[in-house]
């Protein structure tokens, strides 16, 4: 298959439930956690942030997975779409809107009350898509707590992963087990009910992704899930959905490496076929690619469909590093500006 | 200038002075109208029309501009945006929201109440891109007309060219006298007060076009405007906006050679360059290349500087006419099953 014949779809959306304390590694404050999606979105579509007042690399060069992506992007040429499933705010990037609110905390009743709806524009959205292949990431800081509450709605209890080094798996659980409180839930009530649990326990993302593989599935469009937890979340809620045509997750060697998750296991027992990348961020030395080297992240963004991709396409590794300098590099300079940005923006 | 360094925008809206009778070529009812900016992007977005009840093709093989600017992206790779400045409708196609209202018919007062708002935000927009290179081409059936409204009312008045056969000047004129009338507005009142002009005679696809091009042009990127008279009145409203970069406009030789327009004499005047490029249509039969063959249509969706950018790649003949009648039988045949998709459309 030709990547004229591949579409790269993130879906970006936000959740309250990372403003719970400990919860996201990745914004610390809402307005971070506003934020983040966005200037992911930039990244991917422009190879810069361009206007978001956040850049999501730390000043010791902690980057975003975006990066990874967008670096597949401009190697590989394939058309991206951005998919806006609930985004705190807007941006100038251009995206299909399938969702217009935030997910609430899944603490209250109804966090995602629109689930059906997202989900039903989203596989709208993924049936329009004319290429033969379509891969699906994702940005919503805190989303592998709603993740691991759509599993534990649908009965498909597995281990749940993070972008923090110390993984807040008890936390997590703590979280989830509030939500299915909150909303009279047992684990697996939701079962065969998968907008149930959307909108009991999850985020609108979450039903943004499965509404899109649906939808692709159903016009004969191969689907790549390209992601961990979160993409095994959506994988169960195609499966509970009742379809069963072939469906493939991508991610990376440290997500399917985390003694947290069974993601295989999960993987065999939805019938979902696996793609494991060990990225290769080796060769040069420089902050960001040691901090991708640690795994700081793990995955997001579609990293782990990217990294596939890019194997497949034999992208030699240092095209790849210099990439990926690259447009760190010109994230490290973003943030040394970003506090000017906050204050010119208009 | 690599193509890499090249992004196309395709501004899209809907102006209600389309319905007056006999004023618009491109749609006929009120549906049409509103269907037609909507195909257009899905055509440039996908090469085909995925979603839109409405195939912008008739059964003859008269065709849209769209096909044309789908080729050029197809061929050149070039990253697109489109851009939403007040569709009537929304569709699965990713798009930079700068507006979220139709315009309304230029007889009534204030038709375009937000346009200060859509160019501040195209303005935001044109700031965002990183290309060294940006041409801007728009989809809004009525479009001429109100052109023709914001040139009177800044005082550059051109003559105005239409996609109809038989092109309904004294209508169009008498449509803009009117539109002045209500808005007690004299020939040349709104001279630099490009807002003005709009909010009071134009739509809100010409306050995004300029609105684009400013905040371009002032992070040093090059602007061309792809198109006839609206590309000149938006260029006229970048100047009458105290903006004296230089802009060029690329157009087709159907409209540089259009007896009812002067647009050369309007270009000097304005001191914007002009790029006039002639389809190559020939070397094959095919009932949509002898329809673009004829001038028909004669501009749109950027098509001349769609042309402009095949001629600078040294695009060959047969590739391009090959690809245009490749994305024409498409829609032909989609045209055959568009009463269907209306019904099936949920």
């Amino acid at each position: 298959m030709t990547l004229d014949e591949t579409r790269f779809a993130v879906v970006a959306g936000t959740t309250e439930t990372a403003a719970i304390d400990g919860i996201s590694g990745i914004g610390t404050t809402p307005e971070l956690i506003a934020h983040t999606p966005r200037a992911d979105l930039e990244i991917v579509e422009y190879g810069r942030v361009v206007d978001s007042p956040v850049v999501p690399i730390d000043p010791d060069g902690g980057p975003t997975p975006a990066v990874v992506t967008r670096v597949a992007h401009e190697l590989l040429g394939f058309e991206t779409t951005l998919v806006d499933a609930g985004m705190a705010e807007d941006g100038p990037v251009p995206t299909v809107t399938v969702g217009e609110t935030s997910g609430e905390d899944i603490r209250n009743v109804d966090p995602v009350p629109n689930a059906a709806d997202v989900y039903r524009s989203a596989r709208r959205l993924g049936r329009s898509f004319p290429e033969e292949r379509l891969f699906v990431g994702e940005t919503i800081p805190g989303g592998t707590t709603t993740a691991l509450g759509v599993l534990t709605a649908l009965g498909e209890d597995i281990g749940v992963s993070s972008s923090l080094p110390e993984n807040p798996v008890e936390l997590k659980r703590r979280v989830v087990d509030s939500a299915l409180d909150s909303n009279e839930l047992a684990e697996g009530d939701a079962a065969n009910a998968p907008l149930d649990a959307v909108q009991s326990a999850g985020d609108p993302v979450l039903a943004g992704v499965a509404g899109l593989a649906v939808g692709a599935l159903s016009t004969g469009t191969e689907v790549t899930l390209a992601g961990g937890t979160q993409m095994l979340a959506a994988a169960a809620l195609v499966r509970h959905a009742g379809v069963t045509s072939p469906l493939s997750v991508a991610t990376t060697s440290f997500i399917a490496d985390d003694e947290s998750t069974d993601l295989r296991s999960a993987a065999d027992r939805l019938d979902v076929s696996m793609t494991v990348s060990r990225p290769r961020f080796d060769g040069r030395n420089h902050v960001a690619l040691e901090r991708y080297r640690s795994g700081e992240p793990k995955e997001g963004v579609g990293m782990g469909g990217a990294l596939a991709l890019l194997d497949d396409a034999e992208v030699s590794a240092s095209q790849f590093t210099d990439a990926v300098v690259e447009i760190s590099d010109r994230l490290l300079e973003a943030t040394d500006l970003s506090i000017d940005r906050v204050q010119a923006t208009d």
